[in-house]
């Protein structure tokens, strides 16, 4: 892995900051060497002499007039080898579009589909500023090695289950474990494993309880989705007579770190319970108003002091992955459903996207552009009209910026896209297989 | 003005088609000479017979593999100049808006401040595919004469009143004849003009008569802001007894072309009206949500027949020009309210943003790729990862399309965009009268 030593020069850096305000700094410089922000500041002297004494006496000026550094997005919730079923299931309610649309093509799905739909994702999550992402989906062993191949930091699902002697559905323990073991082998910190739980309503009480003790017992990251729409409360209520994360919570869920993606349809009860034991929630606007789910309250989670990242889905429903949109359409439902036009400001969509989406997939040094942070970074050239004047560049950011205005991004330290240019996959390469796979689960 | 022939080949054709469905056309022919479509479908030999017919043997070939021609979009409601207030009035209620951000800095406002900024607004808007717009703000002298430079089709409000002596406002009637009489001698066909209504609620009952005997008279479009608050609404039940659209009806409005801008809180009745007048409804939901204002039922205005348009509103409310965006939202957000994936498809999307738009403007020969149609078209570069695989041409415009994947765009056969150069605006002199007028207005 090749890890540059970089010097971001006369830059406009946006950043949020743990525990603190989202600082903006205009004409500054950052230096990069051996994976990590070295210096961050107003005086270049500064960092060359920096760079030096950390034995980089030759580095790459980087200028960054007219352009903003800030730190790479993370897509807390998706589906990614899902691209390769974008725009061929649209303007369908959720049934029509899980049972005729999505289904139907993924009985076809192989590893190498699966391979060369996750490929296509990353290429497109790495051009619009997303460095991690969380994926759930099958044949997990196809989306780490394209995480791997990629640079991209991931936090994954594993599945692992299987019909037992008993005729039931079980976990298969050493299956997960050997997972595991292999995502700490070969991720180079990049890759965290998690155990999948699709959702309450898919598995029976007795499979819940072994999940959630296997979660408990290996301290595994766990993601689940929970209350998307309305008719899977309905149906918890009828079926437990009580809600689904009340429901997670008495089968055992939760004890070890856990996204829940969408906490759509959440009652107070419920934030409580999430909030008392640090469940991270994946807010996916566009999905949630795309099948008609709703629009998730994201406001009163943040009262409730919940911690809330931005995904984006699976791109069958969405029909991208671009985050960018995400934080814009947080913002703005906030603002309208609410009548208050100060909701969820453009701070809290820059600190949702970067730190703490980051730390909700477990990156707990990414997500901030100060020393000692990994090199996690995007420059966004902001030399368009769309962007101009400026103005405040959180505003810039949240409201006015385009992704495609995105033209480098680095992961510890690596270039995965520089000048517009893809450094670390094949773009052609990648877009002939994708269509390869994509005809074949359409025969 | 340069009007090249030019025969676009092997591309994906997306258009609407007055009372038909939206037509998806592949690996498709399209030949435009002096300002008109000529030809449209799969066969090359006539495109280029049909050319040499027209006098025009020589003519530019467009290779269109992995592009998508389309119209171009109707920009239906907006005040263009206010992109020197981008992203300096954000996240706070209307009222501190408008009374702490945008009239401080209106008041130092000159023709010139007003030229800068709609240059740059008219150069962000052929960027992401914008042919057309409309526009209500002051000193619409220099909005014309930035639409005439640009090359762009416009719909443009002129206020025309002063203080009479009978110390009332009245409106000027010769200034605004002249002004009609202006923009029909130097528009050639592109510049429609409009009288300004502000809204209900800024004028007395007198003036509101004097204007809509005045538009009737004149036959001349009307451009008016209709609850686009609920306080707007409660205020006219206060004031009058009755809403704001059923007040304007009786003030003698809706008898010449109305663009109603907003109508984000209309009761049935309401509707009933506008559909009777046949009033155009530009529909801004970036805006609307941004603002706290709420969210326009536009499934219900489509089931009551009304004619509606998207618009971004001001860049300091939105905060860019960006129609893309307002597709993709105007869909999710009816789909996301109501529930129903299927309401709003893609189709209906595409044609609200060109041929409804359009047509709504008063541009009654754009809007559709057919021959006999002015050359108003825009080609999309859809060789991009987040539109790959293409799937569904509609759906991929409208939920998967980056309006920075715009790369060519000409008004009337006239290139404004020609592979991502603008054509007839100086891009980095604009930027740079913007910034200087930008800074005016912050003293």
């Amino acid at each position: 892995m090749k890890q540059p030593a970089v010097l971001f020069k006369n830059i406009q850096i946006v950043t949020p900051m743990p525990g603190g305000p989202v600082l903006s700094l205009t004409n500054a410089f950052v230096a990069v060497a051996a994976g990590e922000i070295r210096y961050v500041g107003q005086f270049e002297d500064t960092a060359v002499q920096i760079l030096k004494d950390c034995g980089f006496a030759e580095y790459e000026s980087y200028d960054g007039r007219r352009k903003i550094l800030w730190p790479t997005m993370a897509n807390t919730h998706g589906h990614i080898p899902m691209t390769l079923m974008r725009n061929q299931a649209d303007d369908a309610v959720l049934h029509t579009w899980l049972f005729e649309m999505i289904f139907p093509r993924e009985k076809y799905l192989t590893p190498d589909h699966v391979l060369n739909g996750t490929r296509l994702g990353m290429a497109e999550m790495i051009r619009s500023g997303t460095g991690t992402a969380a994926d759930m989906y099958y044949y997990s062993e196809s989306v780490v090695e394209a995480a791997l191949e990629s640079g991209m930091r991931l936090n994954v699902c594993f599945d692992g289950k299987a019909t037992g002697s008993d005729g039931k559905t079980h976990l298969v323990r050493p299956s997960l474990e050997k997972f595991i073991a292999d995502c700490q082998t070969y991720g180079q910190g990049r890759i965290n494993p998690a155990l999948l739980v699709h959702s309450l309503y898919l598995y029976e009480p007795d499979l819940h309880r072994e999940l959630s003790e296997t979660a408990q017992a290996l301290n595994c990251f766990v993601q689940v989705h929970i209350a998307e729409t309305k008719r899977e409360v309905e149906e918890s209520l009828a079926k437990y007579g009580k809600r689904p994360a009340s429901m997670l919570a008495e089968l055992g869920y939760f004890k070890s770190p856990t996204i829940a993606a969408h906490c759509v349809h959440l009652d107070d009860a419920e934030r409580e319970i999430l909030k008392a034991h640090s469940v991270f929630v994946a807010h996916n606007p566009t999905s949630n108003l795309k099948l008609g789910s709703g629009i998730a309250d994201v406001a009163a989670m943040l009262r409730a002091g919940l911690r809330v990242g931005l995904g984006t889905d699976g791109a069958a429903s969405n029909n991208n992955l671009n985050l960018y949109q995400e934080m814009r359409l947080a913002s703005l439902l906030a603002k309208g459903t609410s009548g208050d036009a100060a909701l969820l400001p453009a701070d809290a969509l820059i600190e949702m996207a970067t730190l703490h989406g980051q730390k909700g997939l477990g990156f707990e040094r990414s997500g901030c552009i100060a020393v000692g942070y990994e090199a996690d970074l995007q420059i966004l050239n902001a030399d368009q009209p769309a962007m101009w004047p400026l103005g405040e560049p959180t505003s810039a950011l949240v409201y006015s910026a385009d992704a495609a205005f995105v033209e480098s991004l680095m992961v510890a330290g690596q270039w995965l896209l520089y000048k517009n240019d893809l450094q670390t996959l094949d773009e052609e390469k990648i877009k002939a297989d994708a269509l390869r796979s994509s005809a074949r689960l359409n025969p």
